[in-house]
């Protein structure tokens, strides 16, 4: 049997790693950065994607795909973008290798030098306004709804994986409106379909919100988001959607000709969620035992595992499994039934309780005569023996109560480690502390950085349902309209 | 209405650009060599995604996710591999822009210079064997059935929108072996499925056969590819799947422990096929009307437009319009009802001609009296009326009957462009006019490549069912065991 996982309590970080290794998520590769996401952790990422992806084209979205290069010449076209990112890319500089003299190795041939540099896209609004240019005309061109499932590049000098990495993979929507209000409306439109998403299949809450401008996108007017907390009372930006204005239509000169017959600006939206979102589901969920998946998620929701000790127990036991197996997958529940013979039960129960498949049925001999059947519960820890005459129907309800289950103590946690801040002392105290921190801010970036030197906690956002309350910011004893969300965060 | 397309007869290459475009499937972008994939091109793209990923899921392969850059080094040790090709490559030797001293635009920062160069993936053997020696101790271990969907470069100095582009989108599988057999039989498997996917979905016949040394895959013992005859006579390479001996497993030294407990290296497969496959699909089928898809790939198989003279009017058709697309979505078959009052009935018509929509439904006030509705044909361009009562079984024979003849045309289409060339004269003219020709050579490269030089044909396959035949090389005079199957390529 393999050792423990080290504890949350003990090394909470190290345990994240752990979990992302010994559950055959993701693993680091020979290239700084950037990761390789193996088949477990990339059939959860195919989960969310579908989920996504249907939401997306449910609101009239359709997929799109844009060059992965970017001239660096674009980059400077948008004054504010440039200022606030996309300097830590990667440049491709040439397009050739050659021979070394000695035959031993390929290098790089001077030759072929590009004119102009290329930067791996980091984000893509610049080429896709480059090309929306070309796009529209008039308003009968407009709205155009796109989205791009793609790669892309940021070179972050300390990386984790799937929190932070190098490469990552993401979608990222590009709209484009004649109106500044249907603009605004689909940027809030798309921020509640990841709020949506984040909650009922991840099984995660979120509270959305405004970002300040200081923490805004580079290049937008506005900024969406959704934040979560994480068990170690940290809180990941698990979303954004950006009002962009009409900045980048002015930057790519991209105007259409109105119903009155004017030529006017586009307006414009982008957004975008990551492979981030798995480390926010490894970390919304997990225990020290590993991997808890939200059945609406998780790549198996069940799995079979044959107790035996014969062949001939093996048979019966896999004629009574494959029943159940077919039981089950007609109600539409994805089942794995693992008969290999290279590995025992305790070493499969370990295993699947790792990888945090929902429910583990076992299934022995004793079984098939009193005609039962043991069920165990991944999220509870508990372990039942229920009748196989209707176990479909109990592990639908499981399931169901399962991911509710989920969503319940991931709620419970962050009221538990929600507080509100009414003194600087009390505010330093609850910062260290951990979790979720309402207090009043006076709204200025100059007080906002001096928070984040003094206590590492930022402004995560705004949200959108805080209630009007005029108070005076903790830091410079200036007037506040409301309280704003503070956290450190990932 | 818009101008006609320029006719195959005009100018063969003039029609397939104007069609790419016209059908809005993709265009050029900004960066030399890398197009946009328009959304109905990409719509295409996924519905090409999703029958093979399901086809490569059935056959126990699962997806994971690969970095997009490669070290240099790696390139450097697999010698085959890289003597064959991998020297037009994108090489990023910078990980950080800064602002110019005037601040007026971005410059690559000197300072940020990378020790070793990152290649942009042009294919990931090297990447990914360098990882499976990490995932591979044991025969336990084997197989590993990965497939990645990824973006990959290659530094194209001629680029054709799909056919050849610096930047494509592809499917590459990675499979890893405990014995040769089970290698090779994956190798063929996968040809198969391309092989499958070709005929059934693309309705696209194509030969299967291995290739020459000379157009072997570098790194490979043997490669096996499906090639489809184009309208204007050249071959199209569709897919290839490659039979990689331990090449691989030598390079990055990835060994597994026997059931009888040796060492022994891993034996590889490697297996793709690309956005390559979007042209193969234009031009295999459409006509000087614009494009023509077979309706399993089409992301509408069906566009109703309603005929009208007044609001009253389109609401009458509307109704039934509504009703007819409900019928046929319960029979699985994708419906567009286009009802835009912007564009009149005759600029649709013409729309969704260009556009290879495999059926058109029109309806207008008559039709609704004499309960009708107006069939088009896009394939045979044949307009016929049909009682609306069963329209949805119609609608349903029309789609199969459809994709059967697009296959039988484009089969006989190839029956009538396929010779057999007993002479060097007569190989020089059948080459000349186009078409696949079958020849004997006597099996060197250099005989190959000396064809090659006279007359502009390769080797496309020799066909796995050609039957064994003696007879002299043309060119040579040398013996030959069969004849081998070439033509002028794209």
């Amino acid at each position: 049997m393999a050792k423990k996982l080290t504890s949350r309590k003990q090394d909470y970080s190290q345990w994240y790693n752990e979990i992302i290794q010994r559950a055959d998520l993701a693993e680091n590769s020979g290239v700084r950065g950037c990761m390789v996401i193996k088949p477990y952790g990339y059939a959860i990422w195919e989960k969310m994607q579908a989920e996504l992806d249907r939401m997306f084209k449910e609101t009239g979205h359709e997929n799109a795909y844009f060059p992965l290069f970017i001239p660096k010449s674009y980059l400077s076209k948008e004054a504010a973008h440039v200022d606030g990112f996309a300097k830590e890319c990667a440049v491709v500089t040439h397009y050739r290798l050659k021979n070394s003299e000695d035959g031993r190795e390929v290098v790089v041939d001077p030759q072929a030098k590009l004119d102009e540099e290329l930067i791996v896209r980091p984000t893509s609004e610049t080429i896709i306004w480059d090309t929306y240019r070309k796009w529209i005309q008039s308003y009968r061109d407009l709205p155009i709804l796109v989205n791009q499932w793609a790669n892309v590049v940021r070179w972050e000098m300390r990386t984790r994986l799937f929190l932070r990495t190098a490469e990552f993979l993401w979608q990222e929507g590009h709209t484009a409106h004649s109106t500044k209000k249907e603009a605004i409306t689909e940027t809030e439109q798309m921020i509640n379909i990841y709020a949506d998403f984040a909650q009922n299949f991840m099984a995660m809450p979120v509270v959305i919100g405004l970002k300040s401008k200081k923490e805004r996108f580079a290049g937008a007017e506005e900024t969406y988001c959704i934040e979560a907390l994480m068990q170690d009372g940290k809180a990941l930006q698990a979303g954004t959607s950006h009002f962009l204005g009409q900045n980048f239509a002015k930057a790519f000169d991209v105007k259409f000709t109105s119903k009155e017959g004017k030529q006017e600006y586009v307006w414009a939206t982008s957004w975008g969620v990551s492979t981030r979102l798995m480390g926010a589901l490894v970390m919304a969920h997990s225990d020290d035992h590993g991997l808890v998946l939200p059945p609406k998620l998780a790549p198996h929701q069940v799995v079979i595992i044959p107790i035996y000790k014969s062949d001939e127990q093996l048979n019966q036991v896999s004629e009574v499994a494959l029943k159940v197996k077919k039981m089950l997958e007609s109600r539409g529940v994805s089942v794995k039934f693992d008969n290999r013979d290279t590995h025992k039960p305790g070493w499969k129960f370990a295993e699947y309780e790792l990888k945090g498949i929902p429910l583990r049925l076992a299934l022995g001999a004793r079984d098939i005569e009193n005609k039962t059947i043991e069920v165990f519960r991944r999220d509870t820890l508990e372990k039942k023996t229920y009748n196989i005459v209707d176990i479909d129907n109990k592990v639908e309800k499981l399931l169901h109560d399962i991911q509710d289950n989920l969503y319940k103590k991931a709620l419970a946690f962050r009221t538990k480690m929600t507080f509100y801040a009414n003194s600087k002392d009390e505010f330093v105290k609850l910062i260290k502390k951990g979790g979720f921190v309402y207090a009043h801010w006076d709204g200025t970036s100059k007080t906002e950085e001096l928070i984040k030197q003094e206590t590492k906690a930022t402004i995560r956002c705004i949200p959108l349902d805080v209630k009007k309350e005029s108070g005076v910011c903790l830091f410079s004893g200036k007037p506040s309209a409301m309280r704003v969300l503070f956290a450190k965060n990932y």
